[in-house]
């Protein structure tokens, strides 16, 4: 079936179902970053395989909504599909919520399968329908009704945790969080983030791209907890260890009926912002509600000390790695064939190398040149470019393994680079450099530092248009709330840093056209001298690559900035040094030297 | 009568009226920072005459809260008056709040003058009586009916700011904010800090103690004024004006009735942070009200451009006598005997030589070694010491001049220092030097801003405990909302700096016992470049008096911090020295010459 007949299906289902619009997201029931094959309904629907993309449907229209960085190729992949291409933000073409007000008459009335939709979203069309005297319908997943060939739900084997890696017992993450709920006066908690629930009961699995989480929903009571996940997913082992924390295994879309059965003895805390809508929806209003952040979101991000060794391990794997691809990178460019994705596939095989390599933690951004300059660039075999002996290289990886996930960033000259791009290499250098050696007092925020970040390019009139950091999860979401760097307000992220968090240190600067650069270490955040004027906080730097000197330009450095780097480039050496070979040793050698 | 006598008469009209608690606190009707003499019933009823303090009388108790400043005098002067002394934030001393919930019986009555407490603080005395079962009585000034001889209220002239001061005319404010107003859908927007009606109407006064601020409400509708306020302060050339602009004049306190009279026609403006809890009560329920921050708060902190080099001037002449006072002081320490009151009359005489100077702009802090190491500290004659030639001399002062309102910190070594004195004198001028010299981006706030400040303490493990600095008032107040410097959240003050706000950069270090040091410029927001990134700011200082070069040791300076010193100290002498005598510029010479 091509997309415009899978189209048209889709409009006799409508006509069946009363639907006049019916909304097409790109989301599991989760919110999760990245989705599992099973999910990627847009794709289906449209042709278009990008991961952001929602698509509308009326009577007479189809629309795909894409941001910048997916016009080309969403352009390519519907041609002749009849959906039309709707670029966001460009001048003259509306929102989705412009173009249903616009489209839709009187008492008409919206779909969507509201598990794939968060409650805010879920909320505002609901909104749109009710201004047009209609309603919304929730509870359909039309494509599945048509979608013949549907990738089943994942059903990977799900895996535990061991305590050496996890830091924290169940039971203790239990009590911890049940001790949250009373505080707040409920018996009930949900949660249907995954990480969330990966965190809470040691457990992960293979069910989204990239992240090691398991499709589930729990519900945590006061002596119990009930998970919803496939059950086939779980060795023997793993059932007997929820057995021994009162955990148990239920039929993964059942949640959405168990809901319904809630009482007003029920007092449930939930977390609005981590909800899908039909979820949502399906709580009886006679149920008492307290909506804040889950518990373990904070808990989560605050990692224990044995995840903090963890941690640290994993990042001289990673650095390891990465500096034996940069050795390779720098000493093969212009004598063996190199694209951006041969690059990226090869820095793979040497993560792959190190002891617990899982998988890469996210989609790797490797781009080369002005490729540099677009900021969410993926290369993929359509704008693949070869490498050659000049200009520089922007490579933004990670990986999971057992002792933890790894975020780094590190832009490489093949050759040749101009004076400016040296400029900005080392005004990128310094940036990240003079934030991760701020010391501030406890109950700072990344509002509050950002500034430290941006001063250098802010004194050049330049700027770079994304967070400088965020936090990372442990076998979980490489983006992972409440903290990171960022100097704008936003409401809900105030949030202090706390000892033990990882946040990322990740400015950059891209002149479309010419030039990207970035430069990301990892950070954990310490506690420094306790005196009457309070806890002192510092960062520690847990990412050991070199900064490749070879784009740095001294001269535009302070001594202290001078300092920093060549303290830092010590450290490199002494961490990695040990595991490279004699050659690889001599040229970190000379990549780690004094400027 | 004695405070004693005062008491038992307060607690017969207390038992006439029904009273179990009665509230005396330190303000005039309009929230100001400092009230006039009619205003300090707080003094009357106990004998403590400092700037903060609130008094609460019981049948059987008369308490009087305080803050640490003022422990030893108010000790001394309520000895024998019965009145306890609650030392506000000791271990085991209740506040208000908690002291109302035990003290009182069920059914209490809490009585207190409505129009000297603000909204939220007469919203919790309801709350406490409510809880009781009782109710407040908010509209009995009880100590009026036995101050026999109170001070009437203050009968001074007012004067209208000349255009060639204010900069803009009276119609084309009222303009902006009726603008506000129909933006808000309101018809009627009432106006009770004095600051605003002055601003708006440009009009002073001299009601209150060094604000020359007019005690006055205002009552802005579509298409007229009413001003309340007592007539015989204004000329005919005042009422002349006022006419012009449709300004009537009402008696001051008659505002209590008028608002009574509103209607549910009536869409009221109105700021509760900015209005007593009488007024706020007498306007009736029906009447719909839009509650959000006066207009004219952000019209007035962006100064226009009139305004601005109105205020430079000021700055040049309180330079000029700044600098005087310094060489004063350095060349005759040791030689006469000179005190830290003598000192501060001293440096108010070369203000006064200035043309155009009106008055101290805010109580004159002048303190002498470790009484500098007290935030607050405020020499009085139970308090003033002499100074030698030796150690540090804080003054934090300032003078209202027709061109504006300066407030400007020193502090000035009299002779020998210590190495740490120096090294922290040292810290806090890179502090302010830094903050002065920082770049940034539009939508910046004082909380983004506030690091480079703090850096040079927080590296020490040291810190001030206040905010870095505030707005400034054009004769007005001298602390200016609704911007600052500050790392802390606080909701409602994520203000943006605008182009042609004035805002104080005032670090300091405070060394119980030994010594205290703060230098304080005050810097104009300005705008940069504007191009793809955003519009960038910067700010300019605009106070000229030299960093006393006897106490910096340059050795702890980068070189950029060293450059910032000279380049300050450059200007400082370029702009203050042709109005000096030869003696005093080559002092001046000296003690701007690079380091």
């Amino acid at each position: 079936m091509k997309v415009s007949e899978r189209v048209d299906a889709l409009r006799q289902l409508m006509v069946q179902k009363g639907i006049d619009a019916y909304i097409v997201p790109t989301a599991d029931y989760h919110q999760s970053e990245y989705v599992g094959e099973h999910f990627k309904a847009r794709a289906f629907m449209t042709g278009f395989t990008g991961s952001a993309g929602t698509a509308v449907f009326t009577k007479n229209e189809a629309g795909m909504w894409t941001d910048g960085r997916y016009f080309i190729q969403a352009a390519q992949q519907m041609e002749e599909t009849g959906v039309i291409l709707r670029k966001m933000g460009e001048p003259g073409v509306p929102s989705i919520e412009e173009y249903l007000k616009t489209a839709l008459q009187k008492g008409s009335v919206i779909g969507f399968d509201g598990r794939t939709v968060g409650v805010d979203e879920g909320q505002l069309y609901a909104d749109i329908a009710a201004e047009k005297g209609g309603h919304v319908v929730y509870d359909c997943d039309l494509v599945s009704e048509l979608w013949e060939e549907r990738t089943p739900l994942s059903e990977k084997p799900a895996f535990m945790l061991d305590i050496k890696y996890a830091g924290e017992t169940v039971a203790s993450k239990l009590e911890r969080v049940r001790s949250e709920m009373k505080k707040n006066e409920t018996n009930i908690h949900i949660i249907t983030s995954l990480d969330d629930t990966g965190w809470l009961l040691n457990v992960r699995g293979d069910d989204v791209d990239y992240f090691p989480l398991l499709l589930s929903y729990t519900i945590v009571k006061m002596d119990s907890v009930e998970l919803f996940a496939d059950e086939r997913k779980f060795s023997d082992e793993i059932k007997a260890e929820f057995k021994k924390n009162k955990v148990s295994i239920h039929v993964y879309n059942d949640i959405y009926d168990v809901v319904k059965h809630l009482t007003k003895e029920d007092k449930v805390l939930i977390d609005p912002k981590r909800m899908n809508y039909a979820l949502y929806m399906n709580i009886p209003d006679e149920v008492k509600t307290v909506k804040q952040e889950n518990p373990t979101i904070i808990m989560k991000a605050v990692k224990n000390d044995v995840e903090v060794e963890n941690i640290k391990k994993a990042h001289i794997k990673d650095g390891v790695a990465h500096t034996k691809f940069m050795y390779w990178l720098k000493t093969n460019i212009g004598k063996i064939e190199i694209t951006e994705l041969s690059a990226s596939a090869k820095l793979e095989e040497f993560r792959g190398e190190q002891e617990h390599f899982l998988w890469p933690s996210f989609e790797p951004i490797c781009a080369y040149k002005e490729h540099a300059a677009i900021v969410h660039y993926t290369s993929s075999p359509e704008t693949n470019i070869e490498l050659k002996s000049e200009g520089l290289y922007l490579s933004d990886t990670g990986g999971h393994y057992f002792e933890g996930s790894t975020d780094i960033t590190r832009t490489i000259a093949l050759g040749k680079i101009s004076t400016l791009e040296k400029k900005h290499f080392t005004s990128v250098a310094i940036s990240m450099l003079n934030l991760a050696d701020v010391r501030f007092l406890y109950g700072c925020t990344g509002m509050n530092l950002d500034y430290v970040a941006r001063e250098p390019f802010w004194r050049q009139n330049l700027n770079f248009n994304h967070g400088t950091g965020h936090g990372v999860g442990y076998l979980g979401n490489i983006h992972e709330p409440p903290t990171g760097f960022r100097w704008q307000f936003r409401p809900n992220e105030v949030r202090p840093f706390e000892a033990n968090m990882i946040i990322t240190d990740e400015p950059g600067i891209y002149i479309e056209g010419s030039h990207g650069i970035r430069t990301e270490n990892e950070l954990l955040v310490c506690k420094g001298e306790k005196n009457e004027y309070g806890q002192f906080m510092y960062f520690e730097p847990i990412t050991f690559v070199p900064i490749d000197l070879d784009a740095i330009d001294p001269e535009l450095m302070s001594e202290k900035e001078k300092m920093l780097l060549n303290n830092y480039h010590q450290k490199v050496y002494e961490l990695i040094s040990p595991f490279l070979t004699e050659v690889e040793q001599d040229w970190l050698k000379d990549y780690t030297k004094k400027v």
